[in-house]
């Protein structure tokens, strides 16, 4: 039983992934009917203002529903939105059972599992709870925190460096490490630089291939587009030739937003205009952008993830805030001795201060270490 | 046949370890003499001066030697040293087949294989050769480099740290990961700090738990005492009252050996010799105590092999130069930030150019990575 249960709520997690990329501000939800053991209808969360993953697993159900037990990856809401309640939708059905992985924690939508229990659904919640959370921790990170989900991406020495004193770091990593780290510019909607790597490396920031999916739940590929790609310069230093404004894989435009600093200088900022890119003037804090302002600013454009991308003071000023959310860092067998930190101005004095890291992928891309965590406390 | 062949030198090697800690200066050898599948002699050399160990397995075997088939975990030596050679002894006693793992290098033992082959004796080598050269690595290394076989430890954050701003260090890595790191003193006979981490750590650089052996091929424990303690402290300023003055576990006074540069000051290093340190002044280099020296020095007093305990200039200054055969790792789940790197003053421009290293072990101690590498090229 609990078996088959994983094995439909795995299903269901699988049918959402198919949206990732898409369904922003909503989460991705995936849904699965079962009928005697047989799947009678399936469906997933495409993108905002569509239907639910429930609607669109009950319309394929049709008649089937009644009776049958419904996997859904996300507590099922019960406000009435752009559509109606799914839990009302699921009770009209006729479905006699509901095995929830997550439940959801947003005041305005909670109450799914309560209506549905009250109307003598047979009700469960937790199984691939993690999962669940894992599949969507861009969304719960927004919802907890009112600020975009950052994820801070680096190549390390084993002795922690980003780049060596001459500011070369071509290349840390290996190729394959190079590849899957690529692959996290598909997963969030922009990547953000500091201009101290825009003057260094002058990368492009581009998505390369586009059919690679390191990501075990990424069943699809994501759309194939560059992601926003945004910069932190106080004194609109980005030059107007850099890379990043080259085009995206099918001509179009790079999308280029690079925040300045009130005050400026005015020529320098037109001519970023005139590159292209988009220049937003934030209030200094400490002499320099606000990167807590920025977040706030992208959150309210819709971007609700950003792959922070370095360098080591970016990365330091954002540890510094406590504003990263998840670490991917590729380590690889090398040493430096000096050279370029991983954060810089990231201070604190005793180790037992030391940020501490969940880890929750440890995998070896041959001598390369690839390691996600999560930050503690 | 290979399955075999295998099984019996895999046994040579673990006859081979149980003398670990006493063989200095020779190398650890096993030996399994085997006749129609079963054994029949065994022998490992226990101590320089004493017989080696093709000797004792044939002196075991008597005459159900003849014929037999020999597994030795080095090239049987072919000269008259303290003991006639083993290649004259094996002949004698009628084996008719020798499997060697490791060739061995040195001229002057060299031959025995030839010397075998030439009487008729079927002979084979290079099985587990990487086995038993790893086992023998101090004993391999010393014979090429002419120093001792130096290995660095350390205990890093996943950004490279060893110690906070304030030179905290205490602890970087788990409970866990410092038990299996003290285990490193047992198997080398000295451990060597700058006089840096006697100022901010004062460290006992005491042996804990003898009867700890997280290394699968050290199948007794070795011998009861504390390292010898060596110090690189140019003016002679580690404090008499230094916790690396303790007794041994016995109770016997520790030895400790103070390397000072040449002029430091008299009353300092008398105050060292009365608290038991023996004082060696040597020439110079860049100002400080010559790590090379101090090395060399070692070596004529019999210590084969060097724990390097740190902290990160000592690191440094051996890294650049080349002296460092091995390093042990013990990364962490946390960030630091700003700290203390790895090795300081090791420099290089760019990212081609930084040490690269092989991965020999790659083990998770809970959260923690246990490294062990070998520098490459
Ligand atoms: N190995 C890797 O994964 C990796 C990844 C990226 C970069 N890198 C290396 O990192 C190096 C560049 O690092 P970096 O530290 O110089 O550059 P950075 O972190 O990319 O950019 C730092 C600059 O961003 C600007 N900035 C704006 N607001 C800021 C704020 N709130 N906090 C901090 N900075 C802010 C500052 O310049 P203004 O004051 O002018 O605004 C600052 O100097 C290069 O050598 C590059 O190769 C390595
Ligand atoms: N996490 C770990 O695994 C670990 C391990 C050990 C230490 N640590 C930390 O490391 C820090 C201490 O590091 P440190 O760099 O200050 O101390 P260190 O490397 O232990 O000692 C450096 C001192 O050794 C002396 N020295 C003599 N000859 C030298 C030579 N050829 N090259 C370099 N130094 C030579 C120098 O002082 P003189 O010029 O006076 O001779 C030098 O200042 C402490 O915070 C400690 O906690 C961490």
């Amino acid at each position: 039983m609990r078996d088959l249960d994983e094995r439909f709520l795995r299903r269901a997690l699988q049918l959402a992934e198919r949206a990732r990329g898409h369904t922003s501000p909503n989460p991705l939800v995936g849904a699965v009917l079962v009928r005697e053991g047989r799947i009678v209808g399936e469906g997933f969360h495409p993108r905002a203002g569509e239907p639910h993953a429930e609607v669109l697993a009950l319309r394929e159900a049709g008649e089937l529903a009644r009776g049958a037990t419904a996997y859904v990856t996300l507590e099922p809401c019960d406000h009435f939105g752009r559509t109606p309640p799914c839990s009302l939708a699921l009770l009209e059905a006729g479905v006699s059972r509901v095995v929830v992985a997550a439940r959801e924690e947003n005041p305005v939508a909670r109450g799914g599992l309560a209506r549905l229990r009250a109307g003598g659904v047979q009700v469960e919640a937790g199984l691939l709870e993690a999962e669940a959370r894992a599949q969507n921790e861009v969304f719960f990170t927004v919802q907890k925190k009112g600020l975009p989900f950052v994820l801070l991406k680096a190549a390390l020495t084993l002795d922690g460096k980003v780049a060596a004193p001459s500011g070369d770091a071509r290349w840390i990593s290996s190729e394959a490490s190079r590849r899957v780290a690529h692959a996290y510019r598909q997963w969030l909607p922009a990547v953000m630089v500091g201009v101290g790597t825009v003057l260094k490396d002058d990368p492009a920031l581009t998505v390369r291939e586009p059919d690679f999916r390191p990501f075990p739940l990424m069943v699809e590929p994501p759309p194939l587009r560059d992601p926003l790609k945004v910069v932190l310069d106080t004194e609109a230093r980005t030059p107007p030739t850099a890379r990043l404004f080259q085009k995206g894989p099918r001509g179009e435009p790079a999308r280029v937003l690079v925040f300045v600093g009130e005050g400026a200088p005015r020529a320098r900022v037109s001519a970023l205009e005139e590159a292209g890119a988009r220049v937003v003037a934030l209030p200094r804090e400490g002499g320099r952008v606000d990167p807590e302002r920025a977040l706030a600013f992208l959150l309210e454009e819709g971007v609700d993830g950003v792959l922070l991308e370095g360098g080591p003071r970016l990365a330091g000023a954002f540890l510094e805030r406590g504003l990263v959310d998840k670490l991917a860092l590729f380590l690889a067998p090398r040493i430096l001795g000096e050279g370029r930190g991983l954060a810089e101005g990231f201070r604190v004095e005793r180790v037992a201060e030391a940020l501490r890291l969940r880890l929750a992928r440890r995998e070896w891309l041959g001598e390369d270490l690839w390691l996600e965590a999560y930050p503690e406390g």
